[in-house]
C-alpha cells in the first residue's frame, strides 16, 4: 500500500476551494487524516459528514500542532490577521499554503510572518465554480485546471515540491510565476473585466429607474455579459484592495482606449470606428 | 387552400437575417413568391439553390415594379440611400419594412422618403445567430423571439397589421414601441456593453505587449466575457453612427460609475467596494 505524502492537513476555511483540495488529496491517497476549520459550524458538520474532513475543529487552535500541512482558503484580506493568530501554534517543519486570487503583497506580508522553520508556499488554484460552501465540494474541481504557485528567493525548496506534487495529484498542471507578473496577469484578463461588469450593471440600473423597460430587455446579451458581476462581493473587495496597483493601472489603460471610443463616436468618426471594431474582433477571435 | 398574404416578397439582403424571414415566411405559406436581391451573386445563387427565394436578382430594381412587401435587411447606414434608389420603381401600395437595430433616426429619414402611397414600417427583431449569410439562414430564426415594430403617428395602420402579422406568423411576440424609446434601451442593453467589450480588447491587447503571458491567460473567463466583441464591425459602426446619441449618454453614465469606483480603490474604501459589488450582484440576480 502507497503510503501517504502527508500525514495530517488542516484546512481552514471548508468551502468549496478547501473542502475540493481534501477531497482530491483523499481520492489521490497522499493523505492520511484531514483536520477541518470554519467559523461557520454547521458548514463544517456537513463537511464531516459528507466525508470531506476527517475532524471538525470548531476552534482554530485544536489540531493545528498536529500539521504537516495548512492550507488556507479563506477570503485574501483574511489570511495575514488568520496567520498571526495560528503562527505560534504550528509544528516546526510544517507548510503553509494558500489559494488566495491576488499574490504579490499577500505573499510578502505572509513570509514575514513566517518563524525559521515553517515554509510558506503561495498558491492561486484558477478553478471555481458559481456555487460555495462545503457542499458544492467535489474531488475533481481542480482536474485539467491550472494551478499557480508564486516561490520567491526565500521559499524552502522542499515545501515548494511537495506543494507542487499535492496539486498535480488533484490533477492540476502547475506553473511557477514571479507574485508580481501574476497579479499584472490576473488585473488583465480577470480583475479588469470584473471591474466593467460591476459599473455596467451599475449603470444600466440607474438608467432603468427613468426608461421603464430597460430591465425587461436586459434578460437577453446583457444577462449573459453580466454574469461576473455576480460573483462574491467580499472576495472582489478583497481583490480590489489587496491588488490595488496592478488593477488600477489596468483600469487607466482600459479608460484611455474607452475615453478614445467615445470621442471617436461623439465625432462620427466612422473609419476610425470602422477599424477600431474589426480590430477588437481580430484580436477576440485570436483567442485560443 | 389557405391564401397566401402577400403575394410577392422581395428580400433585399438576403443572409441570415432575411434569409430566415423568408424561410419563415414560406413555412407559414404566408407568401405565394419570394424574390432576392444581394450585392453578391454567390450567396444570391445559394439561396436560390437552397429554396430560400424562388427568383434570384442581380439588379436592385428588376422585380421590384411587382413588389407587395420589400424587407430590407442590409446594414442600417446603407438604408436610406438604398431606398432612395429604389423608391421610384416601388409599386403604390406596397409596403417597405427593415431589420435594422437602431430605429430612431433611421425610421425619420426612412419616412420622409417615401411617397403617398407607399408605406413603411421600421422593425427591429431580436434575434441572430454568430453566423451570416444565406447558408446560415433557417426557417425558426424568429421563433419565441421578439420583434420590435416602431410605429409613428404617420404610420399606415393597415401596414402596421400586415407587418405584425407576418412577424407572428414567423414565430415572434411582437412589442410596439416608440423609436427613442427603443434607441435608448438598446443603448443600455445591447450597445454600451458592445462598446465596453471592444475597448477591453483592445487594453488588454496593449497590456499583453509588455507582459508575455497575458494572453495565455485570457482563455479563460476573459474569452466568455469578450464574445460580443467578436461581432460584426460594420454593423457595429453602423449603429455607433446612427444611435450616437442615446449611446454617448450611456457611455457616459456608464464612465461616471467606473470612474467612481476607480477613485474608490484608489482610495482603499472598504466599505465602500463592498456595498457597490454586493449591489451589483443583488441587481444582476434580480435580472429574469
Amino acid at each position: 500500500m502507497k503510503k501517504p505524502l502527508i500525514n495530517t492537513v488542516v484546512i481552514i476555511g471548508v468551502g468549496l476551494i478547501g473542502g475540493s483540495f481534501a477531497l482530491a488529496l483523499k481520492k489521490a491517497a497522499l493523505v492520511e487524516r484531514v483536520i477541518g476549520i470554519d467559523l461557520d459550524s454547521k458548514n463544517l458538520e456537513l463537511a464531516l459528514k459528507l466525508g470531506i474532513i476527517d475532524e471538525a475543529s470548531n476552534s482554530l487552535v485544536a489540531g493545528l500542532n498536529q500539521a504537516n500541512l495548512v492550507f488556507i482558503a479563506v477570503p485574501a484580506c483574511s489570511i495575514p490577521d488568520l496567520i498571526k493568530r495560528i503562527i505560534s501554534h504550528i509544528p516546526l517543519g510544517c507548510i503553509i499554503t494558500d489559494a488566495g486570487s491576488v499574490k504579490s503583497e499577500l505573499v510578502n506580508v505572509c513570509e514575514s510572518l513566517m518563524p525559521p522553520g515553517i515554509h510558506f508556499v503561495g498558491g492561486h488554484p484558477i478553478a471555481g465554480t458559481e456555487h460555495s460552501g462545503a457542499a458544492a465540494a467535489f474531488a475533481t474541481l481542480y482536474h485539467n485546471r491550472r494551478c499557480i504557485l508564486t516561490p520567491t528567493a526565500t521559499t524552502d525548496q522542499d515545501a515548494l515540491n511537495i506543494v507542487t506534487a499535492l496539486w498535480q495529484a488533484a490533477g492540476s498542471s502547475v506553473e511557477y510565476m514571479d507574485s508580481l507578473a501574476h497579479d499584472r496577469i490576473f488585473a488583465a484578463v480577470s480583475h479588469l473585466p470584473h471591474m466593467v461588469a460591476f459599473a455596467l450593471v451599475h449603470a444600466v440600473d440607474r438608467s432603468a429607474e427613468e426608461e421603464e423597460n430597460i430591465m425587461a430587455f436586459s434578460a437577453g446579451g446583457f444577462r449573459d455579459f453580466t454574469r461576473i458581476a455576480s460573483s462574491d462581493p467580499l472576495m472582489w473587495r478583497d481583490i480590489a484592495l489587496m491588488n490595488r496597483e496592478a488593477l488600477l493601472d489596468m483600469l487607466d489603460r482600459y479608460s484611455m482606449e474607452f475615453n478614445n471610443l467615445r470621442d471617436r463616436i461623439a465625432s462620427s468618426d466612422s473609419d476610425w470606428l470602422e477599424d477600431f471594431f474589426k480590430t477588437s474582433k481580430r484580436l477576440r477571435d485570436g483567442i485560443s
